[in-house]
């Protein structure tokens, strides 16, 4: 396990990893299932996040065929053609490991910042426990770790989001329809969280 | 050309359309091209924009085997059988409409609003003629009518960009990097002019 904090061009302030979650979520009937990685995923969220000065993207599968699949697709683009015909995904994709399950990750994380982080949760529904976007950012900014964690499919099992330090509120707009893809919700919060709109916006 | 207006559960004071073009754009060689259409930029950008309030989505290629295929995805969605598999998604990609060229895209909004909207565009590099977000979030509640412009592959033609009435600033976080998806960008900049954050941020 390594657990190095990344050096890149980042405000040095910024202590904060997300997690994209493949099991435990949840289907379209609330049943808790193990999604399948999508490519997508991996290549948008890991651009955002190195936009957004995030230290590590967490990939959580239990699947070991998922894991290869994740495997090759970072071959490719690290030390592959890929990483000759576009060297800024090599950067990218550079933030991206892989891990078991949840209680792998959350261990990862402690060692790599020498303390838990605070650990949030992100959904489409209102949730208890809920941290205000302009608090956490705030708390990012003084110096505090933290790990946010995105569900894949119908989002993050309950039981995982009521065992976290609290939820992020949902994303909204003034209309009827509440369904992002997890690939805009995440860019969104980061910007809310990361964004350098204090000064440019 | 079908002119209407839609009429959704959303704020009456919105009068914005997004449009993804795929030429005329630039290449990494800053070469004019027409790019593929992407299925996931389709269903991304209509999920946020039906989320944030956009009254069309329009994909802008000269391509009649790629209008072909949108029309095939979104047959699929709409009357096939994704559109019982996921009802959410028909909504979203309900607001999704094609256009052969620009000229063709600013004479079908201009028809729509009976005015031709304020025309901006996005870029990641900064542009003369810049619109703060605050600004033309200002706007679009006060009832002006907008056509963002968001392009694929290496971004929109210059000639393009500054034919228009203006550009909106490049995102950026705290750190060097500058790639951003489309479909990454396009789910920030809807929040920033269009999410409901000053009630809940």
């Amino acid at each position: 396990m390594e657990c190095l904090v990344r050096e890149d061009a980042v405000d040095k302030r910024i202590k904060v990893d997300l997690a994209l979650v493949h099991y435990p979520v949840v289907n379209k009937n609330s049943e808790i299932i193990g999604s399948a990685v999508t490519n997508l995923d991996v290549h948008d969220l890991a651009r955002a996040c190195r936009t957004f000065g995030i230290n590590n993207l967490y990939l959580v599968t239990p699947f070991r065929d998922q894991q290869r699949m994740i495997g090759e697709i970072l071959d490719h683009w690290l030390t592959g053609y890929g990483s000759e015909y576009n060297s800024n995904r090599k950067d990218a994709l550079s933030i991206v490991k892989i891990c078991d399950d949840l209680e792998q990750l959350f261990a990862e994380v402690t060692e790599k910042w020498h303390e838990r982080p605070i650990i949030l949760a992100t959904s489409a529904r209102q949730c208890p426990k809920t941290w205000a976007y302009e608090k956490v950012r705030e708390k990012i900014f003084a110096g505090d770790r933290f790990l946010i964690l995105f569900g894949t499919a119908w989002g993050l099992s309950p039981v995982v989001i009521e065992s976290l330090d609290g939820t992020l509120p949902p994303l909204s707009g003034f209309s009827d329809y509440n369904h992002l893809a997890v690939r805009s919700a995440a860019a969104i919060i980061l910007d809310r969280l990361l964004g350098d709109w204090q000064r440019k916006i």
